[in-house]
C-alpha cells in the first residue's frame, strides 16, 4: 500500500469547498495532492497550487490538461484518481473525460445539472468499472451509520414515518445583489441548474433520509417557494413523502429560516422505537422507546456497531465534527481503491460511501420535486 | 369580589382530565368547586363529588338536572359557570343548555362534533353576551405569549415560515384493543368524530400557530394516514400550509411516534430573526437572529413583555409547567368574569384566553384537514 | 376525610414565598385556608385576608393572637395547622406557640436562627407528637425521588462522589441598598442569622445530597466568601465534603453568579453508574452508564418507581414544576394528617416530608460551614 | 514557505495520542511527517512506520538515534520539529536533547516528571531560543479563545469566580488489573510522577482556568483521593483555589465518575456577566447576562472575535471538535516556526499555543495540590 495521488478540479483561493476537501483528504494520510487545475484562470490556478506547496509543472491551466496530461504518464507518475470540487454546472464535463481516460473521480453533489447527464454517467462508470465517489457528508457520520444499522437490524421494527429537515438561514436577504460568492452561483440557473435549494440542500435531506431508512421515496407531493423576492431559483420548501414499505415523510429544505446555521436533523419511528439525530451535535444519537427511557448513544463507544466504530478516530467524549465526516468518505473511497490497486476485494465497511447511482436519485428527486412544486397534481410517483 | 362557583359536568374518578381542570381552577384561589354531575351514573357522580369534599346535594345525576336546578337558585347560591370536561360527543348539549340558562362556559377542545354545532354555539355565545373559554393549554403558556407579543411588535419583521410539530407515541399501539380508556374514546368516531390525531392534537398545533404567528390559515393540503392496523381514526399526518399573509407552513402531528411523549414544539422564521418554543421545556424562548448570538428568553424575568410576565407566578429559575398554563386559562376567565359581575370592563390581558371563535376555527380546520387527505386535489382554501 | 383548615403567619400582600405556599396548599382541593395573621401590622393583615375572601374575623392582628384565639375554639371550628411563611427570625416563637397549643406546623427553611433554637423544636416536637413539615422544595420533584429510590435499591452501587451546586445571580449586585425587599432581610443577620447565602440555599443543597444519596456529611472544609463590598453576611461558598461511607463531595453556593438564575444540580456516581438532575429541567433525570447508553428517565412514565410516580399528577410529555414539587410537600403533609386524624397510620408514601430533625441538620451545617469558614484547620467534624 | 517536517518520538502502532498528533498535523497541509522513533523496539519502530509510508531508513530504532542522525544531515534534509508522545516518563530525555540539538519541539502535557525538570526544560528553552508547544488542547478551541478575548476585553467586569470541572469515569473500575494499556501507564507513578488524575486532567483543568480567565491560581486546598482500592495513584480530587485578582473558584477533576466521557466544563462569573463552555459540545459558548437573556455565541460566525476565527476552518453550523482543535495548536506552532524560517516576525495569532511556561506552571499545580492532599493545613500558596 502507498499514498494514493489526488488530483482537484476547482478549489482555488477563496473556494470554501475545495478546502475541506484537501482537509478531509488529508486527514488520514492516506492521499496526497498531486496535481490540480484549480481555477480556469491558469495565473490563479498555479498561484493556488504553489500556496498548497505543489512543484509548478503540477498546477494545471485547464481540466483538460490536466486529465490529459497525466494519463500520458506512467502509472507510478500520474494521479490515482480525480477531485472535482467545482459548481454543479462544471461537473459533468470533467467527470465524464475523467471516467474516459481512466480515473477514479470524487465529486460533490447535486451530481450534474440535469438526470440525464446523471443516468450518462452511470452508464459510463458501469461500463469503465472505475469508482465514484458522490461526497453526501452527512451520510458519513458515525452515528447516522450507528442509527442505519440499527434500523437494518430491526430495532425500531418496521418504519412507519420519516421526518427530516434542513433549515438554514443564509439565504434570508438577497445575498447575492451584496456579492456573496457563495450566493451568487447557488442561486443562478445557469451554474445550479433547475433548483437552488432542493438541489443544494433538499438532495442531502433525501439521501440521508433513504440512507438511514433503507427505504426507498417512492412518492411526494411538494410545496416550493421563492421566498426572497429578486432571487431565481427556491430558496424554500415542504415535501410530503411516501416510502416504498408504505412508511410517510415530510422533508423541510429551506434557506430563509433566519437564523439557523446548518441546522440538518432526522427523526425516524417504528413499531418498536424511534431515534432522532441532529447534525449540529452529531455524537449523540437520541434512541426512543415505549415503555423505558430513552437512550443517548454517543460515538466511540464500545457498546457501538462495528461500522460506527470504523468510521470513528477518537474515543468518546472527543467530539468529531463535520470534518471527520467529510474524511470518511475520503478514507473509505480511498481503502477501496487501494484494496483494487492491490487487487483485494474491499470489504463492505469500504465500499459504504455514496456512489453513482445516489448521485442519479440525487438528480431525479431534484427533477420530481421541482415539477411537483409547478404543479395542481396531489401526488407524484418517484420513478427514475 | 369573591369566589367564583364552578359547575362540573364530566371529571369523575379517574377521570384524566377532569382532576388537571380541578386542579387549574384550584391554584390561584379565585374559584371554588360548587357542584357536578361527574358521571352520567348518579351513583358514580356522587362518589366523585364525596371525594371531592361536596355536599351530597351538589352532586347531580345528570347535566340537565344540575343546570336546571342550579338556574332557580337565587344567584348568590348557584354556580356562576359550568366547566365541560366529557369527551367530544358530550360537548354541544350541556353546553347548548348552559348558555341557553344564562351560565358562562369553560369547555376541552375540540369545542364539538361538527363545525355546525361549532358554528350554532358561536350564534348562541353573540346572542347571549355570555362568555365561552376553550382550554386551548398551549397558548397559555407565558413563553408562547412572549413570542405571540414580539411578533405582534415586529421584532422578527415579516413572517416566511411556521413550522409546527406535535408527535406523540402513545397511540404507536393498538392500546384500544388493550383497554387503555383514553385510546378507546379518541379512537372511536362516535366519540370522537369524523378524526382522531387531528381532531385532538392536530387543532392544538393549528391553533397555536395562529396564535403565535398572527396569521390564519387559509390553505393547507394534507396527507392524513391510518398508520396503525385496525385503528377507525386518523392517527397521523402531515400538512402543508399557506397563511394569509403568504407565508408557508407544514404542520405535522402524530400519535405514532413511538417514544415520543407530548413533544409540541413550534418554529417561527421571519425576514429578521426566528423563534423556536419546546411544550416540554416550555421556561425557555430560543430567539435567533442572522448576525447576532441567538438568545434564551426565560420564563420570569423583568426583561420579558408585561404580558408574559402576568401570566406566570414565580421568579425566574422555578420551572412552571402544564398546570401552570392551563391555570392561566381559568384565572383570566375568572378575572373577566369577576370585572364583568363587579360592571367592569376586563383588561386585554384578562380577556387573553381562546374563545368560541377559536373553537368555529379548530372544527374548520379538522373539516378541512380531513376532507384534504381524502382528495386528490392539491390545495384546499381554508374558509368557513 | 375533609379538607383540612390552614392558618399563615406572614405572607401578606407582595410577599413572594406566602403566595407559592397558598398555591401548593390550594393545588389539590385538600386544604382551604381558614385564618391567617399575615402582617405585623394588623391593618395589612386583615387587607391582605380580605384579598384571599376570608371573613374579617379570621385576619389576626398577630400570631399570638392567632394561636391563643383558635386553640379556644371547638376543633370543628379551628384550624388544624399553622403555615409559617416569614424571615428565619420570625420562625422560632410562632412554631413554639403552635406546638405549646397543639397545632402541627409547616415551616419554611432555615427552621430556625440557631442550632439551639432547632433543637428545641425538635425535643418539643418529641414531646408532643406533632407533626413538623420543613418545606425543602427540591427534595419532593418526582425525579428526586427516583433518583433516591434508584440508590437506595443499590442501582449505582456504592456511592462514591456526590457533586452539588447551587448558582444564583440575583445578588450579584449590592441590591440591598437599592430597595430590594428580598434582599434586604436575606443579607441582614438580624433577620437571616449567622449566615445568608449558606442559610438560604446551602441548606437546600446539603439536604438533596443527603436526601437523594441516602448518606450523611460527616466532614467539611469550606471557603466562604463575602465577594459583593458593603455586604454583611456571606453571598458565596464552596464546600469539601466526606460522607459517612467515605464517599467524598463538592457542594457550591454562590447568589454572585451573575447570570444564573436558580441552577440547583445534582450529580451522583457509584461503582456501577452515576446520575444528575437540574432542577431548571426538572422532568428529565439522566442516568448514565459505563458500558452502556446513558438513559433519559421522564416523569409520569409507567417504568418510574412508585413512588416517583406518587409524587406526578400528569402524564409525560406534560411538564410538572417548582409549584407541583412544593404542592407535593402540602399534599403528603395533609394525608399523613387526615390519616392521623382518622386514626390510621400514615404510610411511608404519605411521610416522605422534611420534618424537625432535616430543619436540625440544616441549622448544624450552616454553624459548621461558618465556622470552618473562618478557620485555618483544615477538616471540620459534622456532628450534633 | 514549505511544509515542515515533522519527527515523532513514540506513537507507534495501537498508541491512542500518536495517530491523534499526526491527524492535527495533517489537517491544514503545513507538515509532513518526515521521520520517527516510534517505538523502543526497532523493529516496531520500522513497522510503525512502514504503515505511515516512511522510508526506511527514516524509522529510527531510538530518540537518540534519531536526534544525532537528523542533526548531521544538512537543514533541507532534516526534520524542523520533533513532537514527542511518549507516557510523562519518558519526555524530559528526548526533549533534553532536541533542544541541545538545536530542534523546536512539541510535546504532550504534563511536561516532565518533576518540577524540577520542567524548569530545567524552562531555562534551556530560554537558552536556545527554540520554541516549545506544549499540547494543552483544551485551550485551542474557537469557543474558548471567544471566551478568553471577552474576558480580556471586560465583557464579564471583574472576574468573581472560576468552576472548572473534569470528570471522566473511565478508571471507574481497576482497569489496569484488566490489560487496559492506557491504564496501566497512568496508574503506574514509575511512569506517570506522583500523580494520577491531576497530572492527566487536572492540568488541563487547572491550565483551561487560568488561560480563559487571564488569573493565575494563588491558592490552594485540595482533597485528594485514590477512591479505586488497589489503585496506586490519585483517580480524583476536588481543590478549593484563590486567584491573583481575589476570585475564588473550584476545580474537580476525577476519572471515576461513573459513565462519565471527558466532560470538561468551565464556568467563569465577573460582575457584568458570566458564561459557560462545555468540551462535549464545543461548538457553543453560553453567555448570561443579569438583566438581558442569555445569548448562544456559535462557532463560525462573523459576530465572533478575529481569534476564534482565525482558529475555525468551516462555516457556522458545521460541527468542529477535538481533533480541529489540536490541529490549532500545530496549525499556529507551524505559522510560527514558518515565520521565523524565513526571517519574519510571528503574529499574536500565530504564538497563541501553550508553551515551555505553561509546562513549568503545570508541574507546579501537580505539585502542590498533591502536597495539600497530604496536609492538615488549610490553603496552601501556590508559588513557583
Amino acid at each position: 500500500m502507498r499514498k494514493l495521488k489526488m488530483g482537484m478540479i476547482g478549489g482555488g483561493k477563496n473556494a470554501f469547498i475545495g478546502s475541506v476537501h484537501r482537509i478531509a483528504a488529508n486527514i488520514d494520510g492516506l492521499i496526497e495532492l498531486h496535481c490540480g487545475a484549480f481555477s480556469s484562470n491558469p495565473e490563479l490556478s498555479k498561484e493556488s497550487g504553489r500556496e498548497l506547496f505543489l512543484p509548478m509543472e503540477k498546477c494545471y491551466g485547464s481540466f483538460e490538461e490536466m486529465i490529459l496530461t497525466e494519463s500520458k504518464l506512467p502509472q507510478q507518475q500520474r494521479m490515482d484518481f480525480l477531485t472535482i470540487v467545482t459548481p454543479n454546472f462544471a461537473h459533468f464535463a470533467p467527470t465524464m473525460l475523467a471516467l474516459n481516460n481512466g480515473f477514479h473521480v470524487v465529486i460533490d453533489k447535486p451530481m450534474t445539472l440535469s438526470l440525464d447527464q446523471a443516468k450518462q454517467l452511470q452508464q459510463k462508470v458501469k461500463e469503465t468499472g472505475l469508482i465514484l465517489c458522490l461526497t453526501h457528508t452527512y451520510s458519513a457520520y458515525p452515528m447516522v451509520k450507528q442509527a442505519r444499522k440499527m434500523i437494518a437490524d430491526n430495532a425500531l421494527g418496521k418504519i412507519r414515518k420519516v421526518m427530516v429537515e434542513y433549515p438554514q438561514g443564509w439565504l434570508s436577504r438577497l445575498y447575492e445583489s451584496e456579492g456573496n460568492k457563495q450566493a451568487l452561483w447557488r442561486t443562478d440557473p445557469t451554474k445550479s441548474g433547475i433548483s437552488g435549494c432542493m438541489g443544494d440542500i433538499g438532495t442531502h435531506a433525501a439521501q440521508l433520509a433513504e440512507y438511514m431508512s433503507g427505504l426507498k421515496i417512492s412518492k411526494l407531493c411538494a410545496d416550493i417557494n421563492i421566498v426572497v423576492e429578486g432571487r431565481q431559483l427556491d430558496d424554500d420548501g415542504n415535501v410530503l413523502l411516501k416510502f416504498n414499505n408504505g412508511a410517510n415523510g415530510v422533508l423541510v429544505a429551506t434557506q430563509i429560516a433566519t437564523g439557523e446555521e446548518n441546522s440538518l436533523k432526522i427523526r425516524i419511528y417504528g413499531e418498536k422505537g424511534g431515534l432522532e439525530w441532529h447534525q449540529m451535535e452529531p455524537n449523540s444519537l437520541l434512541v426512543k422507546w415505549p415503555d423505558a427511557p430513552a437512550q443517548i448513544y454517543r460515538t466511540g463507544n464500545d457498546y457501538l456497531s462495528n461500522v460506527a466504530r470504523f468510521n470513528t478516530r477518537i474515543p468518546s467524549g472527543h467530539p468529531e465534527g463535520y470534518l471527520e465526516a467529510f474524511a470518511n468518505l475520503y478514507r473509505n473511497f480511498a481503502l477501496t481503491l487501494s484494496s483494487l490497486l492491490q487487487g483485494k476485494t474491499p470489504t463492505e465497511e469500504m465500499l459504504d460511501f455514496p456512489s453513482v447511482d445516489d448521485g442519479v436519485r440525487g438528480m431525479a428527486f431534484i427533477e420530481h420535486v421541482i415539477a411537483s412544486g409547478k404543479s395542481d397534481q396531489k401526488w407524484f410517483d418517484f420513478k427514475i
